[in-house]
């Protein structure tokens, strides 16, 4: 029994020794049978998560161990109903002088910070559209630090820290292509449709490390709230009455491509339907690459929730 | 053959000679087999409408005859295709001294604005919330003119002059008595989101006479637009972070009742469910009443689109 | 540990003891691992219900603890994969001189079925058509004890004791307001479908305590059963060529609104198309009041299944 | 120019002479664009239709060609936008000594009404359950003249005299061979339910030679008004507490499949799927034999708007 | 506690001692929450199956109980979770001594092969049309082991060893009766689509006794494939160009009816909607007559789900 | 009235005189009111059509003027119910000394077939497995003369000459990028499906002129059809039992994305969904900009079935 904290809680099998820190992302409080409180914890790393119970909790216990909190834990690797879970031997709260950060325990997009911005700020810099542009630079100004570190969903592609600007850039560099093939697309409009039709999610969703919907994000969803502060914005850089306001809120609105997938207008612009056909082939590429690295060549995925259940064949040959 | 301008164009028969004013709603220029140009217009007055055909038409009848001008023809009614057509017998733009009005020639809501008005006035002196109340004084006072002209749709229901506060006065109605009959309602909430639940078409429609949509309305529609008004005049007043303000817009949004009907978010809030039904209901009455009007007992109505294409039967008892 | 008894099996929490009655409505026989016989009762009173196990069950317990039995019962809240189950540690069946009854134990409208019943006769003496009054009037006769206390439904809306005539008395009170702000509705028609409506569930439905679908409900359903049934009465009064029948069936047979669910006709008189919405608000109003009376300002009620299994928000303010 | 009466106006060719009988389906009145008032008449006899114009129809032609009047008529077929349409040269109503009789000039089954009655007594005599034969009897004696004129629609398919006895005829023979193929068939049943599922129909539909939909048919439909037949026949049989009744309308009332297609129970008994699917099957040989005899091999039918709209090719080579 | 292994394993009841041969028809492994290695195997023989625990399974265990492998096991029938489980006392590998075949262990159709192939030859035999002939002969030559073991499918109907076979030999009676009550059917046509219609499967499904999906079948399915196999056999027998090839390829790719099903054109000549539908009837009788077999009179079925869900009603009186 | 060849007939109004050479797309012969024979062309050169009527046509002209026949015509435009309509003054076919050519009248690919065979052979040359290059090499040899002038549809999108190569080109263009930004796509997977999933259109439509279904197309489909060669293709290069073969015939199988839109089988490997979404994002471009370069800034285009039956806003403002 040799610890293996080196390769991550989500690469660990059963029978695993496991010594090491992890991020508390859930905590649910039971009873057993025979009237005893213990706790159900949800821990994850960066590499992925594994469930744990922590039988006879005490009071004390329930308020230290809550979510958000990172642990310092030894323990044993098991299974219960055919899902890995974690025996623990010790645990304490994490210390300032361990030196362990919220930031550390959560998956990260494979691009950097500072490489993502840079490259968004290439694209705002090669727009040519005046009034186009100052909107787009006005919302990166304004929420860039949550823009880096937001994932572009709670689950499905790009679910993970810096996942919303990755998603962001990613289409930027589709578009970049497609309007060199298609020189008729307008260029800067589907640049700032690019960069601003996600940025609702920022409002819509509470966080990175337990990403949940905010109330406004229930009852409005994050389409109509990105319509309005485009409004707003306008109002400040004092360009609501330029045609460009009106189809870039289009392009945001109607990114979801039909009403039954929450745009209540479908696309009626060129490069809004553009704007969904990049977002749809993004997401998809993000969710296929990621599921079928996973796999072996000659093996299906899982199923895949937001590709109508479907797994996905990975070929025994290679290019 | 007698004049027959007392009982409105709507009631005419093939076979009747009319003499009198009329609007124009629509004119088209059309090419007779042999080359002769000839316009078609679209006729009416308060009581309905008539197709004419105005032959060997000059460069000048087609300066004259155009959208919302008002004529003094007189002709025959004849029949086209199963349908009557006024067969022009001569016809001049009306004069100042006619003394005719583009309002005389539309059709209205059978309350007066005045007494529209006045409904509307009574309930929000009703509500006790301060927020509602004045983020509704304020969008009444900002629309008031426009709100008491407008139709509430382009057709199937209240498609007429003060439609839209028409079909809020009578939906305040059915609310107040729900309230009564139910009172865990709110009723403030429920005032608020009938009063602003459509204003959102004053700019998604082009107006009364010739009613058509907007750039805005066809790119956005009445309901995104409308959160961000609700937005914007909260942002005026200095409520933005009442919860008020935000479920206001929910039923906004909600109104529609499913995403393929237009509302992104179903309703999710008790009020919103039941402005919704009472939009509905008010919506279907105005259309069953004002078809059921127009036959006899023992017979169907025309199909009604908006309404499944149903046609209706009207019994031969009575109450 | 005090005997919590006087607040309803519905509010005990674990850790609570129990002492007092409780009536079976489901058991059923189970085997341990190890081959002991066991019985799993779902035991309730009027405020809710709970799950028990009787641990080496004789033959004898089997044909004491059978449905519809009331039990005295001492035990102990306990808990079973995340929901509370009663630990029993005595248990009998009740005796005469206990002097409980089996209406105790279930759920109950909030309006008692004398002033029911009297709310009811008000709306009949109010019709003024002879034929729809003398209608109406035989079927209240003939099933006026079932009407009592038949529940509307197996669950989502009205499931208690006397929902049936609770939902058709609050009907009338909003059909009776609707016909004052619209007075073209043949209040006597809408009434008469009001009150009919529903009435086949009394024989499509299996009882009060322990509601199922009788195998007539199964294979048939309550409209059809409801039109041969008003075919009948028709005949016995002699009235069956009159049109009000053939209305009078209509509304009932369409008032599910569509064929999908379960009306073979749509609603293709006004009357009926307004029953159906009545029908719809009522009872929407009865499931929205009913689950968020269970939770607090700011929160979410559990999904409900029968409005496409939406959680609806209260909000903090009030009115 | 010869007279083609010979080969019926279904077979006619543009340039064709007519002159024989022809009965009047349809008359409607119409008005030249200069005033002048004609009719137009659809025109049948056993072999199809043609449409013609009276020219100056006088009040006295309005009330002497009226439907189902048969007409003597000469004339010649041209066209009228793509169709056939027969120019009248003279015209007159038969008289008695013409010998013409209305039921001469509809499509008939290709089975004789004796030979269908035939059929029918058989299949009753096969049947062993009393009950079951019984009701069937009671039914056949009291609707055997409309049962053996009417169609099974008033169209797509069986949409001629006796089409409704022949459809029963042939599903009874479909039937008879299932049960020699599957024992487990209860045949009694499957019988009683082929002869009884369409029965309502002849309440339905209005007749034979202009068939059109009853108002009870309108706002019931065969399926429930046939429901409540069964009920009322039982109840003067004395047999309404046999489960046979219970089962019987449950084959009626689910013949359709699936409440879309008007059935408020889909098939929850094995007789009653084989039922629905014996009737689809019989139904659709029907539509695809007579759609097929009108084209040669090699060729398309028409689309059959029954069948999902599709055009069925006949093969070239043959059996 | 007597042996009961004459009964077969699907007829045993909770609380019965097992002593006999089974086969394993699935192997998976687990862990205790103390982690110790079990096996959880999936035994059957040709009256149905159960599960069984095999714990402390050592490595030996694992190699020797694998999927296919016949057992001698002795045990007693006990209950998991509402399910019956065999609860193991000794078990040990089959030997050659034993005389035990994997296919006793299979369920089978109620007719011998040889009968199947006789009824098959027949058919054949009856074909007038030598190109539909040779096709068929060809197909049945190359296919005739597979054909006579394989299932029609995985689950729903047919599912047991030859039920291809005799499927396709249920559905070729069918054809015969309905071609003598429709003489225009191409009898030859129609034939052939049955027989070849679902030997796709046999490339599509990976065998007789744990039917899976093989790697060509999830990705092309079972039609695609025996389209270009017909097209490769007619290459072979040099009629590639006969429309007959044509149309027996439009019968097989048509013969789930719909493009939601499978099938990318829908049936467009008369014999393929005929196949569809024979398909359906025999396919649903199989489930039915199995399904109903299993209840007593007066009882439901288990719910069915090739059936949309339905449970079936067995009537309580007979034939 | 001058002669406005020059522009060609797509381009010609109403009034404009017309002297030039056109092709027969349709001629259908009519007969007017009182029974003279008569033609109705449609014509078309390279820019468009326009039907036309040949009044008074003798058999000669019937026989002379057939599809596919270049004529020599001097007329008039006119309009006919709402279209242009051209009235012949005189037309006579064209004659060898004309030097007109059917290729000179349709529409053709903006690109060049030499360099559309340009780019399909760069793409083959990059491919480096040798399966897929073998197979794709032996179709382009086999279909070349057909790939470079086909159509890709018969409407909708790249409904020209050589639309079919034109649209293959365009898809490798995308592909290659998409493959530069995402390097786990197998490019020469994707190239192989890009290339051969349309070539079964060759089979499945009649030509490029009067471009309409095949018999083979009409009861097959494209897709079967190309499983089905790629079979035989595959047996003739002996590399039938290679993977790639498998996986390249569920690219063509699965690239309509849903059962509903012809594909039996979604796609399951990611190259196929990546081929679906790529042609769908070539065939909405070619579709859109084509709209789009027909209307101005600030108008809507016309409505494109193929696009949900949207009409297109061109914003005002230019990129």
């Amino acid at each position: 029994m040799k610890n293996d904290v080196k390769k991550g809680i989500g690469h660990v099998s059963v029978g695993d020794a496991y010594d090491g820190f992890l991020l508390i992302r859930e905590a649910t409080k039971g009873l057993t049978s025979n009237g005893k409180p213990f706790l159900t914890l949800m821990l994850r790393d960066a590499s992925g998560e594994i469930e744990a119970k922590l039988w006879d909790a005490s009071k004390e216990d329930e308020s230290l161990f809550v979510p958000e909190q990172i642990v310092k834990l030894a323990g044993e690797v098991g299974q219960f109903r055919g899902k890995p879970q974690l025996k623990i031997l010790s645990v304490r709260p994490s210390q300032p002088t361990d030196d362990v950060h919220v930031s550390d325990f959560v998956e990260k997009a494979p691009i950097e910070k500072d490489r993502l911005i840079e490259k968004l700020t290439e694209a705002i810099f090669e727009m040519q559209n005046a009034t186009l542009q100052r909107i787009v630079r006005a919302f990166i100004k304004k929420y860039q630090e949550a823009l880096l570190t937001y994932p572009a969903a709670t689950r499905n592609h790009h679910e993970y820290a810096s996942g919303l600007a990755h998603h962001i850039v990613s289409m930027l560099a589709i578009a970049k292509e497609l309007h060199q093939l298609y020189p008729q697309l307008n260029k800067d409009l589907l640049y700032a449709g690019i960069i601003l039709h996600d940025i609702g999610k920022i409002k819509e969703l509470s966080g990175v490390v337990t990403t949940t919907y905010t109330l406004e994000g229930k009852l409005l969803g994050h389409i109509p709230m990105m319509i309005e502060e485009i409004g707003l914005m306008a109002e400040e850089l004092q360009v609501e009455e330029e045609e460009e306001v009106l189809i870039l809120k289009h392009l945001v609105l109607s990114h979801h491509g039909k009403a039954e997938w929450g745009s209540p207008k479908p696309p009626l612009v060129r490069e809004a339907e553009i704007l969904h056909l990049i977002d749809l082939l993004d997401a998809k590429l993000n969710m296929l690459n990621r599921s079928l690295e996973k796999v072996k060549p000659g093996e299906f995925t899982e199923r895949l929730f937001a590709m109508d259940n479907r797994a996905f064949y990975k070929p025994l040959f290679e290019d």
